[in-house]
């Protein structure tokens, strides 16, 4: 009784929430997990690889993509423009793949209109007032920036019951929220309304 | 960001689908879930303990309780009573544990009717033919008990779709089925839905 092709996760939530960690974490556990890369505008930060982080493109390639319809979701942010490429994605889903994305929370909800049966889900610091030390800690933005993403994430809060799950990120355990995740990965491959009616039949015939 | 009282998961399935084994290694790694506890009139088979595997009581003491509101769900089956005690339950829920039960499936579905928030497992062997061979295995019925229950085991898979998930138990992988189990419980803790409005607005303003 197979559930059939892949499935996608979107892991969204304020930015801060500490996404990129768990979702690392995330792949090292799950071998069958594969992770959709953004293409951006932006300048690579630290030791950001393209190809492997970020598709790193100039503002005409990205035209170029988006404008070909080769872009799931895209926006504009902090004058940067980011967009997930959707062939890499949907080759994955096809030979049976999971795929995990980590989008903005407008993004996500991009992600959701083109693939209803994505699952969708917002991670949250334990506390909110630890989005601001987790921004200053990553000493990659000014203190404008700062100001702004707290702002957006207010906003974005606004969006969690488009959401299909909650997970906490507590600044002290991030392993509880990987296993969190994780379960989510596992458990969902169950739901009812993965199988279709076919793949019941054959449970009873058989 | 409290997710409230406990959940409440029902595991049911075709009669020989191995529900008890999962059950039993799922509490043994799950110190927060509780099991509930039949009622039944029949008797006792092999090492089966009063009060632990069954409350096994004369069909006087069923009746009082069935009479008096005090079962979840009952039914009658090979002759004999079997129902759930209310009580233990919603206590268990209030104080904050998990509880899981494994009633035939009928029974689930009174349960979700009763709590439409419960969390309806189906499980299934992996294939149709091994529940034959389990229920030999077992050696506690006889040969036209055995037919009879491969005849409603067929009749169950019709509600199949009223259930929350579908787990399969491969015959030689039961820890498969266990660890799977243990995702959904887990998992389900965070589904959109169980966060209360006021616990969202809790986040929004830490």
């Amino acid at each position: 009784m197979s559930t059939g092709p892949g499935l996608l996760f979107v892991v969204s939530g304020p930015s801060g929430a500490g996404k990129d960690t768990l979702v690392e974490a995330l792949r090292e556990r799950r071998a069958t997990l594969r992770y959709s890369v953004s293409a951006t505008t932006r300048a690579p930060r630290g030791d950001e690889r393209n190809g492997e982080h970020y598709f790193f493109v100039s503002p005409e390639e990205f035209e170029l993509l988006r404008d070909g319809g080769r872009l799931l979701e895209w926006r504009q942010y902090n004058g940067n423009l980011y967009g997930t490429p959707c062939d890499y994605v949907e080759e994955s889903l096809t030979e049976g793949y999971d795929v995990v994305m980590k989008p903005e929370v407008n993004g996500a909800l991009a992600v959701k209109a083109a693939y209803p049966d994505a699952v969708l889900i917002f991670l949250v610091p334990d506390r909110f007032s630890h989005l601001r030390e987790r921004l200053l800690a990553r000493r990659t933005e000014t203190n404008e920036e700062i100001a702004r993403r707290l702002e957006i994430a207010q906003q974005e809060m606004k969006f969690i019951r488009s959401f299909d799950y909650i997970v906490v990120n507590e600044q002290d355990h991030p392993e509880g929220a990987v296993r969190d995740l994780e379960a989510i990965l596992q458990a969902e491959r169950f739901r009812i309304h993965r199988y279709p009616d076919d793949s019941i039949r054959r449970v009873e015939s058989s």
